[in-house]
C-alpha cells in the first residue's frame, strides 16, 4: 500500500503556542517605534535531547531574518524580544533544532567511567569535524584542529576543557547543523506606528466657534490665533471636526431641530453641497491654503492637526449626482437615508458598501485620505467607522499606511466590545472606548485591568476622553468643576492617550439638552458658540499642569505599566505608573467623589519599589506642588473635591549603591 | 496607482475567534461517536443589520456541508452544536451573511409612519422578488405570489401579517441571498474515536505470571484460564505487555540487576532475539495462533485485548542486522544503546529518528501496527512515546486511522506537561497523566479541574493508574489496605478511563525495592511472579463493585461533567458527576486519610438538582448498599479507612411534575 509521507519526516523539534498572536494569527499585532516584542513559544523534543531556538524578525518587505537566542522559562516555554526601531510591519517566528553539540557537552559533564569519556570524546570530535565541514576560512581550520585534539590529544584534562570551552563553544554555535531545524508554521506581523499612536493629549475644537467676535464664523485664520492658547495648555494634537462645505438639503437647526433658519450653519458631519464634498473647504472657514497654512503654524506650536473623516454625504453632496450606484435607493428612486427606525437621519445619505462598484467607492474614498495627507495631515479621527465596512477599513488602512507609515488613525466606535476590538484588529491606531461610562472605582479598576493586561492589548491602544461633541456624561453634569478635574486627571494618568473637547471642558459646560440625556445643550454640532477663554474658573491651567507633568514623566507615557494600589476607601482610586530601571515612581491617588472630602489609607509597594520600611521617604505631588514625608506601606491621604481631589506624586525609588552607607556621605 | 484589491470587497460579515480550536487550528480536536460539538464564533457585521450564521460540518472525505442555525449568545458570540455520529474526522466553519430580509423584517416592526410602512413594504417586496428569482418550481411561483401581494395588496394590515408570517420566513430562509456570505478561513478538524476511547476500566497483567503452578511460564492459554476472574471484576481491557522474543544480551537479571541467571526471563521491553522481533510471539507465552486465540476468547468474556507497543530492540533484534541505518553508531561501530548520562540501558537499542532512511523505518513501525491488527488487537498501548520523533506519531496514527479508525492508542508519556500534551495533540486517544502523584484535596482538585475545564480537554483524554509496573507510589507503599481501596476509588470516579496492575493491585503488593524507589520489590519486569488470587484481603470484590457501578451509571462515564463540593474537611474530597436530563447525580465523597477517621459537612446542591430544601432526600451507598435520608445541603459523613473510605451515593434528582402532589398520590 502507497503511503504518504511528509517532505521531510526527521524534523524532532515541535514549536507551538507561538504568542502574542491574535485570534490564531489572523490579525497583527502593533507597537511604536522602539518598543520591543515579547515572543513566547513552547518548544520541546523527544528524548532527552537539548534545543537551540531562535526568535526570527524581518520586516516585511525584508529578505534577511535577524535571529535572537530564545532563553528557556518554564514548562518548556522559551522566550525572546526583539525591538522594532522603523515604522512598518515586521514579521516574527521561531526556529528550533536539535543541538547534537550541545546533548553531546550536557551529556560529556554527567559522564564518569573512563571509558564512557573516551567513545564520548571520539564522538564530540566528529561532530566538530561535520562542523568543520559546513564552516569556511580561518572557522573552518580551527574547528578541524580542535576535533583532531578531540579525539586524539594526549592529556585528558585538556581535552575535557577544550570540550566545555567557550571557544569551542561559540564556534560550534556559529556552525549549528541547522539542517532539520523546525520552524513555526506561521509568520506573524507586528505593525509599528509612531510615538503618537501611543502617546499625546488632544484637543477637539470647532474652528467655526473660534471668531474673537461674538456671532461671527470663525476661520482658520482664528484658529490660528487660538493655537498659542492650546500649546500653552500643553497638548499634542489638535482634532477639527469636518472642515468641509455643509449640505443645505435637510440641514439641521440648533439642538438638532429638523428645520434649520437661513442662517443656521448645520452640522459639520452633514457633508457636501453644491460647493463641494470631501476634498473642498467650507468657504466661510477659508481657502485650501488657509488650512494649509494653520497645518504649518500649529506644527510650529508643537501641535499635530488631526482631521475628521466622516464617510457620509449630505443630500447635496456632489457624489449623489456622479455616483448614484454608490447609494441605495428607495422604491421611488430617492437616495436612501440613514436611519435606525424608528429614526431617521433625512440629512445623511450613507454609501452602500454591497455596490457593484465597490472597487470605484473604495479608490474615492482611499483618495479622500491621499488628498489630507498631500495637505500635510498625518492624523485622522474616523468617524462612526462601524456604520462602514470592516473589509474596507482593513484594505484602506493597510493601503495608506503602505505609502505613508506615519499616518494615525483613531476609531470613534461607540460600539459592542466585538465591534471596537474588530476595528482597532483591522489597523486602527486608537480607539474610542467605554471610559466615559467607567465612574467608580470598581469600574475602573476593572476596565483599565482589562485594556491593559487582556488579550486585546496586543492590537487596541485607547484614547480616553471624558467628554466629546457627543457625549456629556452624567458625572460631568452633575459633578460641578471637581468632577471635570477629576475626570481629566483620571484620562491624563490612567491613559497614556487622552483628549477632551474644548472648550466646552475647561470652561465646564455641563448643561444637557434635557434631563437623562449626554447630549450638550446648544451643542456646537449644531450652532456657533463663543466662548470666553478667560474665565477664573477655566481649568487651562489646570490642563497645562497634568500635561507638562506627563510630559516630563515616562512612566505616564505608557498603558501597560498600570498597577492599582489598595486603599480602604471606595471613593479613592490608587494606582502607579513606573518606566525603565530605577526611575521615579508615578503614583496617583484620585478621590472618585466629586462632593465630599474623603481619606483614606494607601498602599505602596516599599519592597519592589526599593524603599527601606525603616525610613521615612518623600512623596512629590507634582500637581500641587508640595512635599510629604511618608512612612511605611500605608500612608494617609484626605482629598478636598474643592481644593484638589487628586495627587499625582513622584517617588524616587531607591537604587542601592555604597552611598547608601553612612561613612560614604 | 494601482491599487489591490481583495477578489471580493463586499463581504460585510466578521467571523472570528472560533472555537474550539487547538493551537490556533493547528491540531484537532477529539471526540467519541454520538458526542456533540459545541462550536461557537464571533460574528458581527457594520451598521445594525441582521445576520445569519450557520455552524458547517462535513465528514473530512464527505463533499457536503451540514448547516446547523447558530443562535446568539451574548457580546456577538454566537453557538450552535452538531453531532458526530460516525469513526472518522469531521471538518467544522462557520458561515455568516447580512440577511436583508431580516433586518428589513426587524426594521418593519419598528415603523409607525404609514408612508414608511408604505415604502417599507415596497422594498420588502423586491427582497422576496429576488428569492424568488433565486428559487425553482413551486417555491418561486409561491414567493413571486408572495411579492405581489406586498406591494400592491389593499389591505395593509393583511400585508403586514404576510411580512411577519411564518411563511414567508421559511421561504425567505430556504432561499436567503448568499451571494456576499462570508466564510471563516479556517476548516477545523475534529476526530471521531469509538466510545471505548473516552470510558473503560483497564486491566493490565504479565501473562508470563499466568500460570497456575508455581514457578512456570505463563502462557497465553493460561491467559484464557484467567479471563473469567478479569471480567468477573468487570473490567473492559485487558493490557499485556509486550508479548515478543526478548533479547539475550545484556538481558537484566531480577531487580534490574545487570547480570541476569540462564533461567531468568529478561524484561519484555527487551524486544527481540533469534527468536523474532515486534512481529513474533515469545515461544514460551505460545503461537501466533494461541494468542489469536486468547483475543478471541477475551471478547467472549467482554474484555478486549490492548498490545504494548514499544518501539526500541535488544541488542540481538533481528533489525540490528537487517537494517543498521535505522541505529545510531559508536566510533567503535558498536550500535548506540540508551542512555540517559550517567545511567546506561545497555539492553535496549533505540531507533534513529534521524536516519536517512526514515521512510522505510516509519513504513516497517507502521507494518508492526497493521500486524497486529490483523491478529485482532484494536488497542495499543504505547511505551515511553515521547523517546520516539513527535512527527512520526502524527503520522502513524493518522494513517493507521484511516484505514481502522476503531484503532486507539494510549500514550505512556510520564513527561513534561508540554510533551504530554504533545503527543495527545497529535492523535494518541488517551493519555497517562499525573494522577499517580496527586493525592492531596487540593492537588486532585486542581489537576482535575485542570484536565476536566482546561484547553487541554479538547484533545487530551486522561486513563488514570493508580500503579503500574513502574509505579508503585509512595501512598500505596505506607497507606496499606485503604490506600488502595481509596485510590481505586478516586481512579473508577474521577476518571471515566482508569486501570489497574494486577493482580499486584488487589493483592496489595506494597513493597518497594528500595526506600525512596517507587520500583517494586521483585518486579515482574524482571521476574515471574506467582500469585495468590484467592487471598481473603484481595479487593477483587471492591474492584468489581465499582466497575459495575460504573458501568451501570453513565454520569461516570464521562469526564467533563466533573464538579467538586465543598467539604469542611481538608482530608475529605466530595465531587459529583451528572449525565443527561433529570438523571440521577453521582454524589462520591472520599476520605483521603488511609489511617484516620475523618468527618465532616459536605455540601450538595440542592437548588440545581431539583430537591426541596425543606424535605428530606435519599441518598444511596450503592459501595455499601446502604440508604441514608438527608436533609438540607450541608450533611455529615463519617468515613474510617478501616470500614470503607469512601461513599458513592446516587441521588435521584427531582423532576417536578404533577405527582409531586399529594392528591396525585
Amino acid at each position: 500500500m502507497a503511503r504518504m509521507f511528509p517532505e521531510e519526516g526527521r524534523y524532532r523539534v515541535a514549536i507551538e503556542e507561538i504568542r502574542p498572536r491574535v485570534d490564531g494569527g489572523r490579525f497583527p499585532i502593533k507597537r511604536t517605534v522602539g518598543e520591543s516584542v515579547m515572543v513566547e513559544a513552547r518548544a520541546y523534543t523527544d528524548g532527552h535531547d537539548r534545543l537551540r531556538c531562535l526568535l526570527r524578525h524581518r520586516r516585511e518587505d525584508g529578505a534577511r531574518w535577524h535571529e535572537t537566542p530564545m532563553e528557556p522559562t518554564i514548562n518548556d516555554w522559551w522566550r525572546a524580544e526583539f525591538t522594532v526601531p522603523d515604522l512598518g510591519n515586521y514579521l516574527y517566528t521561531v526556529i528550533g533544532w536539535v543541538d547534537h553539540f550541545l546533548s553531546w557537552r550536557h551529556d560529556l559533564d554527567l559522564r564518569t567511567e573512563p571509558d564512557d569519556i573516551h567513545v564520548a570524546l571520539l564522538m564530540g570530535a566528529e561532530l566538530v569535524r561535520h562542523a568543520a565541514d559546513r564552516a569556511t576560512g580561518a572557522d573552518a581550520e580551527i574547528l578541524a584542529g580542535l576535533a583532531e585534539v578531540l579525539a586524539t590529544g594526549e592529556d585528558l584534562e585538556a581535552r575535557l576543557a577544550l570540550a566545555n570551552g567557550t571557544r569551542l563553544g561559540q564556534l560550534m554555535e556559529c556552525h549549528a547543523d541547522r539542517s532539520l531545524a523546525s520552524v513555526h508554521p506561521q509568520e506573524l506581523v507586528v505593525t509599528v506606528e509612531r510615538e503618537r499612536a501611543r502617546f499625546g493629549a488632544w484637543y477637539e475644537i470647532f474652528p467655526r466657534s473660534c471668531a474673537t467676535t461674538e456671532g461671527a464664523h470663525g476661520t482658520f485664520s482664528d484658529c490660528e490665533q487660538r493655537l498659542p492658547y492650546i500649546a500653552e495648555m500643553g497638548f499634542d494634537v489638535l482634532y477639527l471636526p469636518p472642515i468641509h462645505p455643509i449640505g443645505r438639503i435637510k440641514r439641521k437647526g440648533p439642538n438638532n431641530t429638523l428645520t434649520a433658519g437661513p442662517d443656521d450653519p448645520g452640522s459639520p458631519w452633514a457633508i457636501g453641497s453644491s460647493e463641494g464634498g470631501h476634498l473642498s473647504v467650507h468657504p466661510a472657514l477659508g481657502t485650501l491654503e488657509d488650512f494649509r497654512s494653520l497645518v504649518a503654524s500649529a506644527r510650529d506650536h508643537g501641535l499635530e492637526i488631526a482631521l475628521d473623516i466622516a464617510f457620509q454625504c449630505a443630500p447635496d453632496h456632489p457624489y449623489v449626482e456622479e455616483h448614484p450606484a454608490w447609494f441605495r435607493h428607495r422604491p421611488d428612486g430617492s437616495v436612501q437615508y440613514a436611519e435606525n427606525p424608528p429614526k431617521k437621519y433625512q440629512d445623511i445619505y450613507p454609501f452602500d458598501f454591497e455596490t457593484d462598484d465597490w472597487q470605484g467607492l473604495w479608490l474615492e474614498l482611499e483618495g479622500i485620505f491621499r488628498f489630507w495627507i498631500e495637505q500635510g495631515v498625518q492624523i485622522f479621527r474616523v468617524d462612526n467607522p462601524h456604520t462602514k465596512s470592516f473589509a474596507f477599513w482593513e484594505w484602506v488602512i493597510a493601503s495608506i499606511r503602505r505609502d505613508f507609515p506615519e499616518t494615525l488613525f483613531l476609531s470613534e466606535a461607540f460600539a459592542r466590545p466585538a465591534v471596537l476590538h474588530g476595528l482597532a484588529k483591522r489597523g486602527f491606531s486608537q480607539s474610542y472606548n467605554y471610559f466615559p461610562w467607567r465612574n467608580t472605582k470598581q469600574e475602573l479598576t476593572a476596565y483599565f485591568t482589562e485594556l491593559t493586561r487582556g488579550e486585546g492589548r496586543e492590537y487596541l491602544r485607547p484614547n480616553l476622553w471624558p467628554n466629546t461633541p457627543d457625549i456629556l456624561p452624567e458625572y460631568l453634569q452633575f459633578g460641578g468643576r471637581p468632577a471635570y478635574m477629576i475626570r481629566a486627571t483620571l484620562a491624563a494618568t490612567l491613559g497614556a492617550s487622552y483628549g477632551i473637547y474644548g472648550p466646552a471642558f475647561e470652561l465646564i459646560d455641563n448643561r444637557a439638552r434635557e434631563p437623562g440625556s449626554e447630549e450638550y445643550l446648544d451643542s456646537e454640532k449644531y450652532q456657533i458658540r463663543h466662548w470666553d477663554l478667560q474665565r477664573p474658573d477655566s481649568l487651562r491651567d489646570y490642563l497645562a499642569r497634568l500635561n507638562r507633568i506627563r510630559r516630563e514623566n515616562p512612566a505616564l507615557q505608557h498603558d501597560w505599566n498600570l498597577r492599582f494600589h489598595a486603599v480602604d476607601n471606595e471613593e479613592i482610586l490608587g494606582f502607579s505608573k513606573t518606566w525603565g530601571d530605577g526611575a521615579d515612581a508615578i503614583l496617583v491617588v484620585v478621590n472618585l467623589d466629586p462632593v465630599h472630602v474623603q481619606s483614606g489609607y494607601v498602599e505602596v509597594p516599599l519592597e519592589e519599589w526599593g524603599l527601606d520600611p525603616a525610613r521615612p521617604y518623600q512623596v512629590h505631588d507634582l500637581l500641587g506642588n508640595s512635599r510629604h514625608l511618608w512612612h511605611g506601606s500605608r500612608n494617609y491621604v484626605a482629598l478636598d473635591p474643592r481644593a484638589g481631589a487628586a495627587h499625582v506624586f513622584r517617588l524616587r525609588r531607591r537604587v542601592r549603591t555604597e552611598h547608601d552607607f553612612d561613612y560614604y556621605l
